[in-house]
């Protein structure tokens, strides 16, 4: 079947060097030859080879719209695994609508959001645990996350998926085998082994399940609420951070950056920072209004930070504090160490045993390297990276590992209830199609769509 | 000399399918060779053919950072007419700023604002006001100021410069032989022929001046404000303009979208459409606050579009607006024509004799179309574009143009003065140094790093 030729543009919307109009069909290299000309006013991309790139002009009639470099990709070696072409004209948005719209009128259609990638996914060129990995990586927030995704598309969930899978279809066609031809194939004890076979299984699954914790965090950054007395240096705490990360990374598209909230990378790991009203217990009620919030932000966080201004007195505000954050992750600043202390450290140390305590001076940046090390340490075990595991960020394989777990252990409670053999094998089928779901393999044309549809226009 | 090699980041920041890393200069391939490697672990750009594109995959140490395309190609066929390449890899702002950066620490420096371009013009490859054009294609807000910025990078305005320049020496030439060789050449007469010269010279300044009125326009598009009574169709207006536009570009980015201001473009010309209270004379200090307002915007304003409610009779308000908008470009919409009207058409017609009106309702989106052809009628006399025109858009340009036109009417003066012709010759000399500002024959180093600083980074 002949596929029809879509084009978006892929690059960021807004005004810069550089923008990129991709096409990938049958007819791509055919429609953009119909307004590409060389500086010789000659049509010939067809005749190019494939990976070149030629200089010219894009026409629309006889004007000129734009001086471009067309790059040329023939099947299978392109993105799509289809004859794919890039226009890299200049990056203005006009322009660049311009010559989308000359692609459209000329044959093409405009490509849903995610078509380019859902087609590298049909014509077989990645599975759909790497597919959905290329989304991640553009929208990756901080340097462990990219790595992360890098892992997802180099394969790794898809080299995994397929080893737990191929241990299942063995059991399978073994019991199905065995059904079927009793006198040859003996089921006597196998449902002892079966059982070793499954619990080592069930393990698989479940550290895939837990590395979604760390995989969530890495993915989506760590929620983080800074609390303290007024005037404990919340704020210089946040302003020194984002001073910082600011000299890493200078822009990202649709950081929500309200009053509150602020995106930081520290050491490669996103954290959500919320800085909350001072907190003071008061008759006062907007005050208590404030207060209220932040308790609310603390219930909610991954993580919380605990300003405490170590050169007044503890009182019962402090105590409060340490009440709101007992049995939570949190880290305790130990700030103002420039100035002479009210409080001991030692004392602080034993008031408050489940956390970890640093020295800090925001106002002279000391301790901040510290405060790193222990979101490190508290997160991640101090290593942030096995580098042989694989880590799960993604919702829809949790759900899917959450359906085999369930799978696999109807085998063990079948099993374990000496039911016959054919039960063991519906419920390692249902594993089987549930951890397909993950690479692609057992999953409805609807859900291919939703999947691709939540990508970005042009990839 | 050894220039040195610079990088920057070449496509819009945001999440997107691809974005492109650009390296210019002798070392570029070099330094990308230390971190690309192609599927077969091979690094091997250099020895690759220019204008060839190669998979591959970014490497920092073991870890692979992303996968990529890289593109070569080699001086003087390049933007910048050095060594030049360009990485295409996944568009999001993690990674694009970490193989920024590690080119960076390969031996690379970041670029500064518009230095790709300032290196083409250094290195002969454009000229200082094609360089200029690349800038405006890429920040064009319509699609009359993308052809006009076209035109400039196809050389249009070179050509022209050129030309005057190429008349202004030969007699810059003439004059200076003759009084160098009285015996052999003769200035007799010569007076009265420059005369004619120069007045033509004068006609060819002149013609480029006016330009740059509609040329500004174009640019930056008619500044237009919209008055008119109270619920007179204002705001109606607004949003029928708006959601024409709408369909035909979908995303600017910087457009300033306060309350009262929209960008829209119709049939290719930029409106910046100013939306004013409506306007009622009272007593009240608040309204009265928002009707000074609306005054100042008219004052300001290039085009008013006086929205009547023709179901309603004349008051006032209508003839104090009336005089407001007296010997001002504006047009009157004789707005909601759908309804029974309370005012004759022939009436209004008689009251405002400048001004072009138009029956419109907005209810019914009728009259839309010859509101737009009354634009283009006030502003462009009908035709927007004369094709062979030269059309100044550029305040620099303008300025040096100025200067031209001041040394021309010198030199007129001169000749009317009977001064010596050497008087001739120097006004001449300045004449010819304005107009190589333009093309950047004859600018100093600082203007030229002032120029390119404007541009945005990656270009």
């Amino acid at each position: 079947m002949k596929t029809d030729t879509i084009a978006a543009i892929a690059t960021a919307m807004g005004n810069a060097g550089i923008g990129i109009i991709r096409v990938s069909g049958e007819e791509s290299i055919e429609i953009v030859d119909l307004i590409y000309r060389n500086n010789k006013n000659e049509r010939k991309l067809k005749n190019f080879k494939s990976h070149t790139i030629h200089y010219g002009f894009i026409y629309d009639g006889n004007e000129v719209v734009d001086e471009v470099m067309v790059s040329i990709m023939k099947k299978p070696n392109s993105f799509t695994a289809e004859d794919t072409v890039e226009i890299n004209c200049h990056g203005g948005v006009v322009v660049l609508n311009r010559i989308l719209d000359m692609i459209v009128k000329n044959g093409a259609r405009l490509a849903e959001p995610g078509e380019f990638t859902k087609r590298a996914f049909l014509n077989g060129r990645i599975d759909l645990s790497r597919a959905e990995a290329v989304m991640d990586i553009i929208s990756s927030k901080n340097e462990m996350a990219l790595k992360n995704s890098m892992k997802h598309l180099g394969g790794s969930i898809y080299e995994k998926i397929k080893d737990l899978r191929e241990d299942i279809i063995y059991e399978i066609a073994f019991i199905e085998s065995a059904l079927d031809d009793p006198e040859h194939i003996s089921l006597d004890g196998y449902a002892d082994k079966l059982y070793i076979k499954n619990e080592n299984l069930i393990n698989e699954v479940n550290k895939l399940l837990l590395s979604a914790e760390n995989g969530k965090i890495i993915k989506e950054g760590i929620k983080t609420v800074i609390v303290g007395k007024p005037n404990a240096g919340k704020s210089s705490l946040l302003n020194v951070l984002v001073g910082e990360e600011k000299a890493i990374v200078t822009d990202i598209a649709g950081t929500t950056r309200d009053i509150l909230e602020e995106n930081i990378n520290i050491g490669g790991i996103s954290l959500k920072m919320i800085d909350t009203a001072g907190i003071r217990f008061t008759e006062d009620i907007i005050e208590k209004i404030g207060v209220e919030k932040a308790k609310k932000y603390v219930e909610d966080a991954d993580l919380i930070v605990y300003v405490v201004d170590s050169s007044v007195p503890l009182d019962e505000n402090d105590f409060e504090i340490m009440k709101m954050i007992e049995n939570r992750k949190s880290i305790i600043l130990f700030n103002k160490s420039d100035l002479d202390a009210s409080i001991s450290f030692e004392d602080l140390m034993d008031k408050i045993r489940n956390s970890i305590i640093i020295k800090t001076s925001t106002k002279e940046n000391t301790g901040i390297d510290n405060f790193e090390a222990a979101i490190k340490k508290l997160f991640f075990k101090g290593e942030i990276f096995l580098d042989d595991e694989v880590m799960i960020t993604n919702l829809r394989h949790k759900e899917a590992l959450g359906d085999t777990l369930f799978s696999l252990n109807q085998v063990k409670k079948s099993i374990e209830n000496k039911m016959p053999e054919d039960f063991f094998s519906i419920d390692l089928i249902s594993a089987y199609a549930s951890l397909g779901k993950i690479i692609g393999e057992e999953i409805e044309e609807d859900l291919v769509n939703e999947i691709f549809s939540k990508f970005c226009m042009g990839k």
